[in-house]
């Protein structure tokens, strides 16, 4: 049963914190939505940021059951994952009315610049998400894809750095349009043979 | 004297606002910060929120001043401009040691799903500087300097989407690398002849 708990005040704390971000986010009101008793947060987390940084493995390991999928089918060539991948999360938010946002990039954005142990696991987080799209450059790029001129690692990181700007202009923009551009420049002028 | 209070309150909350967030900073700690008397705040602002719209148009003018000179500088080319904005930007965050973020892309990822005033008002404030290098793309077209193959606004949106994203990795690389990878990219695979 503790371990229920723990996972219901998890999930329940990385839902709310996905919209409204971590300050913003106190301990009673995701006890409250999670209907754990008052008090009981102690049993399981050692603090609010302690808290926090579970949350963060609690995102990756929703992003890694989302993409493994499409990550690792190679029936596909390589160039179509990182397309099917990408028109996933396009799809993943046009299903939340463009809210929300990558967590990973939200919590780097609030907390980046705030907490030293938030930096450290965030660019840990960023980084496995930056490894997951090389490694499909790379592939592409062996396949005659995509041009061995590029560099993966760089153009991995570009991706994924503009994917998050793409994420937050399509808050304001309440559309798809900001993702749809992303999309249209990166594949037209960049990950192309 | 009224005027110079308002504009003390303005400045400091955006000062913190700027490197904390909107719901993670509260009145009285600008207040104090200020030098202000607890309670004048209403005074001068119908509520937080009415402060907080006010303080995006500070942030906007900051921007403005500190792009103007260079947009308007017609001795340069307008890729050079473009290309003198981008460097006068990291020139701007590596002496804030790779904190604090573009505050109109920050309350956008903060607040642009949580609050439909700051949404409109952030969204004109991002097209305003999708405006800004719109034109610049436009001038470099003519002069040659960049491809008329590439659709100027489509263009001018994915430059500030991507620098919006880069500073959300800037956050928690602490160095200028993300920075420098989204000038290397944009400049050698996108704003080109």
């Amino acid at each position: 049963m503790k371990g229920n708990t723990r996972q219901r005040i998890l999930e329940t704390g990385a839902e709310i914190i996905h919209l409204k971000g971590f300050n913003h986010t106190g301990i009673q009101e995701i006890l409250k939505a999670a209907g754990v008793p008052k008090g009981s947060f102690y049993n399981y987390f050692k603090s609010k940021e302690d808290f926090g940084l579970q949350v963060i493995d609690y995102f990756e390991g929703f992003f890694a059951s989302l993409s493994r999928e499409i990550v690792e089918d190679t029936t596909i060539s390589p160039l179509t994952r990182i397309k099917r991948l990408l028109k996933t999360f396009m799809a993943f938010f046009e299903s939340k009315d463009f809210t929300y946002g990558c967590p990973i990039g939200n919590l780097s954005q609030e907390m980046g610049d705030l907490s030293p142990s938030f930096q450290v696991r965030l660019k840990q987080a960023m980084d496995a998400l930056v490894d997951t799209y090389t490694g499909m450059i790379v592939e592409a790029q062996e396949h005659g894809e995509i041009s061995k001129q590029l560099d993966s690692r760089e153009a991995g990181s570009f991706l994924v750095s503009s994917w998050q700007g793409a994420l937050i202009r399509m808050k304001i923009e309440i559309n798809a349009e900001p993702l749809e551009n992303h999309y249209t420049m990166i594949f037209k002028y960049f990950l192309k043979p």
